[in-house]
């Protein structure tokens, strides 16, 4: 693994992803955009990787974008960036796409500065948990620029939109206090305690679940937030009982509950996903 | 009412629905699948039901679906459930439906384990109560499952795909304070006001109120979730509005009112649903 | 302004709408709606607005329709308000659409009763705070009619089925507290320090963001509340990263930051939108 701006580590079953720019404060690049990407292909594709954890080196979970350029930072044809006649993508949203996209849990582990970038890419993530030196903050007012990385959908959806709207017209900066109380993070620890009860939380969500059954749940509830009906989620529920009910993990999941023993799963997300996923379609970026 | 796996009760208009298994933890049957569909239909045709209650006989709500057919309870190829090329139908998926389109405030009560199918029964529900003893699991990770019932669709909705996302990943199973605390259920009750709790509260829902009033602002907010704009909205309301406006029921609501005396409403739902009712087309399951 | 219901009062930057019936309690009326959809009219016209506070004249927020006719007021046919063959639009719904498309931060203060439409009013608004004399009540079962002003989309979105089911479909009258509890409204203050409270809000979301940002924000997650997938935020995003970049509202945002001073911005919402506002297209009434 070969990555500038971040680092990759897979111990006991749990990828922990690190910004990796300390003396950045953790600042979002576009090499940072593209590794995140990377990594999240990477883990969907290992099927050592039964959860994730994303967290920052040093003091800073993340401060948003690198404001290297200065008053030109978010002028992408100024800089020449974005081509003559090219629709410029927002990077922000690369990520959390491909985030929305995931088989694997994510959990975010907020250790300092979250701000930006830095507070919407943690939005695409199951839970968040923070430690007492978190401060978070949607700045976007303050800089004079939108909402990015698809924040509009996510974060009324997480905290409500009356939330949202306060902390998103003002732009300032909460504490981890606040962003509990708000609803925005499960839960605040201690710095030292945060990493460990990040690693337990992605312990529970996948002793004793199977890696498969987990990946379609995780499609499944996320897809079915922009759902119009309880009908799309029958004809997915249907298929999915159908066609997994035939599989070697639910004979085991039922045996091993039958017999009071622990399971042991032995489909693979990265090769066994039943032949109805995905089904949906991604719709296209124009 | 010849129901075999579960009671039909009418008392006081209010109707309690009682899963009657007890020697089997009420586990969930075809029997009890079909009998649940028929007593909401029977409910919504009677003008003397006016709230429903669920709850379970003996120590449990719900243990979920019964694994008498061991490893091949889901294989319903296997087991001939399902005949060649038919394509499945998930069994909860066809309650949470039929009470999805209820007419009728439906309150859960949960006394004991309520687990799978037992769970997910209860998400269509307006309000759910639990028992101190009352314990509750997404489980389907731990058998290798996928969810159903429409509960991808119904859960996040209910207490936010965060919380969603750490019960149904780890499959666990949780105490009545913990869904409380993540806003599955309204209240805990000590066991013995578990049911009272539930008639208040029915009572309160319907003591005052119309009945067609009632079901149409239950269809209302329902079927609001699934839409993009409020303008779908305002489309309904304003042909409620001049309907009802010129109804018997709106000109004793507001002259008891004015009259500061208890209205008596005369407009029945099995009957008196105004002619915009429903509004929608159902969805074809295929 | 010669508006005979409703005060406009712009100070310091922040409009104050007074619902100005105090004799009858601020109940709406048919001039109370066009005075209330023309104030956000002439809000979002003026740059010297920066956000909007709605309290009520007097001990009332707002007690709903007119009863003045009686058990006809909602029988717009028998009172000849509704042509023979004319469509019927709910007056509540016109005046939250035109509050769903504001430019502007709305803030509820809640000073006494809101009762019917004077609750309904108040959920498009971005945040509501109460008084201690505040009274709400979703009464449209106990008066035999449906919901309106769009409040059953509105509402469950802000404090989830559950609980809008139990205050909806009983029609009771609660107080400050329990819609605080529920999530109705983000505090309660005593009656004399709810307006500065208010302000105080106001300012908060004002005193250090851009305008046009907070203009864009605001329609992004109204909107983005209805949209069936991020990729729909993702577009917007873009272009709106992009067309911002290049302004001098983020030259500014940029430059003020990495100079620790105040930024000056310089855009205004009257005539400096970016050309892909709006990315909608409004839905029609029929």
């Amino acid at each position: 693994m070969s990555y500038e701006h971040i680092l990759y580590d897979v111990e006991d079953q749990i990828l922990t992803i690190i910004l990796n720019r300390p003396d950045n404060l953790n600042a979002f690049t576009v090499t940072m955009r593209d590794e995140l990407i990377d990594a999240y292909d990477k883990a969907d594709a290992d099927d050592d990787v039964r959860a994730i954890i994303v967290t920052g080196a040093g003091r800073a979970f993340c401060a948003g974008a690198d404001l290297g350029a200065g008053k030109d930072t978010f002028n992408y044809k100024a800089r020449g960036v974005q081509k003559e006649g090219e629709l410029h993508r927002d990077g922000g949203g690369r990520v959390t796409l491909r985030m929305y996209q995931s088989k694997k849990p994510i959990i975010g582990a907020i250790n300092g500065p979250a701000v930006g970038i830095g507070a919407t890419m943690t939005l695409p993530m199951d839970v968040r948990l923070a430690s007492d030196k978190a401060r978070i903050g949607f700045v976007f007012s303050r800089r004079g620029i939108v909402m990015e990385a698809c924040s509009s959908w996510f974060l009324p959806r997480l905290v409500g939109i009356s939330q949202a709207a306060e902390w998103v017209y003002s732009g300032r900066i909460f504490p981890a206090d606040e962003a509990k109380a708000g609803g925005l993070v499960k839960a605040v620890h201690p710095q030292e305690d945060l990493l460990p009860a990040a690693r337990r939380l992605a312990k529970e969500m996948t002793a004793e679940s199977a890696p498969v059954s987990v990946a379609l749940c995780r499609q499944m509830m996320w897809r079915m937030l922009g759902a119009d009906h309880p009908m799309e989620a029958h004809k997915i529920d249907s298929r999915g009982i159908a066609m997994m009910g035939q599989s070697p993990d639910v004979a085991e999941g039922v045996t091993s509950f039958l017999e009071k023993r622990p399971a042991k799963f032995s489909m693979r997300p990265s090769v066994d996903m039943p032949d109805f996923y995905p089904w949906w379609e991604e719709p296209e970026f124009k």
